[in-house]
């Protein structure tokens, strides 16, 4: 499969009108091959209208259909090869075995999603039976299903080229609840984008299912975006990016005549806090280990350890010492585009200036263009609670610790921290007290609390939480990775005395999709006795 | 109890000092005692700050605790007596039966949902236990539950005064998902509001709850609901109203520092389909069970029939004969306010202006003031596809029905129509294809899709959707009747490594909470033998 620069617009290819653009490789700074054309507003048309008309069909897709288009997504990834990997290590500047993983991680999530469909809990079927003794008023025969919201506008990430891009988790998700999809491709990976983006066509092809399933738009800029999110058969969209970004699209999406969701995951810089005993135990594992988490990947994860806590003496100055001495050690890294490099370079340099910042570690210099060094710096309680100003996440290997005259204090900072996608405790059992009183404003400032561990690493399973408060995330009612995720792109619909020839298979009578089914409010097996309704 | 115009805010009573306002009752156009002082930024501060305060103490209560503080509030209502039903029928002007039916709904609700918090499946506990010896790397334990988002702002609507007001669907949800609420009370209702909310606060002490868990404010004007939705800590709005107060709170909750989900029930003109055999078979029995759901309550439901479609015709004409021969016989009737009536006078005034537009029948002539006079129109289908304005809802008993020169024509109107709460098809046998036709349009325009019934008379239960897309709601994701309006102020938590005496409750070994939970993805009874994590 070669890449063209083409869009993808239900089965068809067009090359964008609108300015061309070419993927930098951010380790050498030079432009590759092909150019990519921009879009318009014709393609979001097209885009839009054939999404609108593949809705009603792909909605009603079989369970065991969708599930398998779902996994003909995965084999399809896996049948580009290595020609995937070279493209998306080109693009990114990510070494190669973390795009492999990725690129596991985005097949295995695709293959999650399709158990889940198959499974149909997310249809959460509802079955109240007519009473028609009742009195004074018979009850009618009440049914309900979940049903797809409707096309979804998902915007690729730029720091999970495959796995939150094309076919990542926001795609997998909306294709698994019934909507089709249409993707703004990330203009700092086109090439990964337009390779998984034919991926999916193909598989739409040959699931017969309507084209309109998927299409993928580029832009260099953010006209098309803003036009995909304003057009009116757009019922919900998936953002990872930017709280600049995430704010700009809720803003749209709040301003249409039919306001939609949101569901951008923004901006968090994940607290750490270290209770005493934790730190006088083991201080320099710690410091080690948090060292590791923050330059894993240049810093470039959500859920990078942007902030440490603990009590001032003498633990805490174990725990800086080692983890400047690790962090010392660390090899300058190639970060995702130059613009993440130079927001990087200007959020260390603003903390560097401040005089009630202290830098306390960086990394090995840069030997190339694009490079993370990375920055260890500390401060007081005091500077920061009376500045939110640093709570400003700096998405890179940037960490600020924070001293606290005493554990009252380290609650205190929590109190005034924004929305989170993870807290993170670090306790012994002697701590079990401080980590108890602390435990309530975590879980309100969170949507992941972790002990002992590190938040880097999100577990694509049934019980993660990858969302949070604002400005974590525009909606911290759901998850973005995960089974769970499906769910933001559902609608419940009730069905009164509908005759059974109409009603939908998850609430006919019999059971035919052998669901979990709630009946009279009772949650009952598929192959339950009561679930004979 | 007696009524003293005083705002409850947490346990005490203080007397706004704002501009004061009386109850009128509608049917005499009238003003009652007391005079109700309006409250200004010091209440709404000091109800959020005792919301606030309350919160985490509330959101951890045990299931049986706060089942039994909802059954409290439900008895307290009913030990009021005679004399709420009194007040209320005079505040609303509602006949007597309607309120007695009123207050039993409200009853009936509070308890639905005490019996939800302690079946506890809204906790959605999840466990995906640890994988040790997983490569290449471990699987930490992980384990998810909801909990409540934070204190929730509800607004009392006029047309119910006990089932959507003080103790009605958005408090009894709010309270079992574990969220403080504050009520800003209707001004229509001002009495009715105290004595229910001098209820609740009589259960919030009897069941020794902190004192913030309930406030109640009133203001005649819009300064203290703007005020309450603005607050940082009012973290979700429960409304149901007019369109245009439903869209100024969602653009308030937008605008704030973190954006917040308002649950919004506004518009809905709940279109009516007669499909040509069943009009053919039994035009005079639906064109009188037509008349009887349009007047009923002086039309003053959400799910008020506004809109008819059907194939012109004999079957047209003879429904509309005997439509209008019942609404000919109706008596004029009360209306909630006089605002509500003077917006009832304008809309019909409009309707009847109009050259495209025909006036088939009026109700009996008002005899006393705020009146309700039925009203049916008629209008060709180019009519209604040309001009918008014409699904604009008119709140009380007049309805729009439209002639269609064929069934395609039906189904052309459904797909431009706005979101409704109900969407019902009158079909009998021979009518299978086409009803089968119109299903997919009106399930993705509707909450609810009713056949052979009529829409007015919502079951409170378990499978039942009251919501809907825009303008219909604010949120097309949830409903604001029955079980699952609980899900609206629930957010999902993971925990991660979480030390077994720091775990709550639903997500601990041993399954203490006797949940339904899902173990590694799979559903496990409370008595399953797997579920023994």
């Amino acid at each position: 499969m070669t890449m063209t620069g083409e869009m993808l617009i239900g089965g068809g290819a067009v090359y964008g009108k609108g300015i061309a653009f070419r993927a930098v490789d951010p380790a050498t700074g030079r432009e590759m091959e092909p150019a990519f054309g921009g879009g318009g507003d014709a393609e979001v048309e097209r885009a839009c209208a054939l999404a609108w008309e593949a809705f009603d069909i792909f909605r009603e897709t079989g369970l065991e259909a969708r599930a398998r288009f779902l996994e003909a997504i995965a084999q399809r990834i896996l049948d580009l090869g290595d020609a995937l990997v070279e493209r998306a290590v080109a693009e990114s500047g990510l070494p190669r075995p973390r795009i492999e993983g990725e690129r596991g991680r985005t097949v295995d999530q695709l293959r999650l999603f399709a158990q889940v469909v198959r499974e149909g809990g997310w249809l959460d079927a509802h079955i109240d039976r007519a009473q028609p003794e009742r009195r004074p008023l018979p009850r009618p025969d009440l049914r309900q299903r979940h049903i797809a919201l409707g096309p979804v506008a998902v915007f690729g990430a730029s720091n999970f080229p495959l796995a939150f891009s094309v076919a990542g988790g926001d795609t997998a998700s909306a294709l698994a609840a019934g909507c089709p999809v249409v993707v703004k491709a990330h203009a700092a990976h086109p090439g990964t984008s337009e390779l998984v983006g034919r991926a999916i066509q193909a598989a739409v092809a040959e699931c017969r299912l309507p084209e309109g399933v998927f299409s993928m738009l580029f832009d260099s800029g953010h006209a098309v975006g803003t036009a995909l999110v304003a057009d009116w058969r757009i019922k919900a969209v998936g953002f990872t990016g930017s709280r600049r970004g995430g704010i700009a699209l809720m803003n749209v999406a709040a301003a249409r005549r039919e306001p939609i969701p949101v569901y951008a995951e923004m901006s968090s810089i994940n607290p750490i806090f270290l209770l005493p005993a934790a730190l006088e135990t083991r201080a320099e594992t710690l410091g080690k280990a948090f060292a590791a988490s923050l330059t894993m990947g240049a810093g470039q994860f959500c859920t990078n350890p942007g902030l440490v806590l603990a009590v001032d003496g003498p633990g805490l100055n174990r725990f800086l010492e080692a983890a400047s001495v690790a962090l010392r050690e660390s090899a300058a890294a190639t970060m995702l585009t130059p613009g993440i490099h130079a927001a990087y370079d200007d959020g260390v340099r603003r903390l560097t200036a401040r005089s009630d910042v202290q830098t306390v570690a960086r990394g090995q210099a840069c030997v190339g263009p694009n490079q993370c060094q990375a920055a260890l710096f500390a401060a007081d309680a005091e500077a920061f609670l009376s500045d939110p100003g640093l709570q400003e996440e700096v998405f890179g290997s940037a960490s600020l610790v924070i001293r606290c005259p005493e554990v009252a204090t380290m609650r205190a900072v929590a109190e005034r921290l924004e929305g989170q996608l993870t807290a993170t405790v670090h306790a012994d059992d002697a701590d079990a007290d401080e980590a108890r009183q602390l435990f309530p404003t975590l879980e309100r400032k969170a949507g992941r609390m972790l002990f002992n561990g590190w938040p880097t690493g999100v577990e694509v399973c049934h019980a993660i939480v990858h969302g949070g408060p604002f400005p974590a995330t525009s909606d911290s009612r759901t998850t973005s990775v995960g089974a769970l995720a499906i769910r933001r792109f559902l609608r419940p619909v009730c069905y009164q005395d509908v005759p059974a020839a109409l009603l939908p298979e998850a609430v006919q009578d019999g059971n035919p999709l052998n669901l979990w089914r709630r009946i009279d409010g009772d949650l009952q097996s598929p192959d339950g006795k009561d679930a004979s309704v």
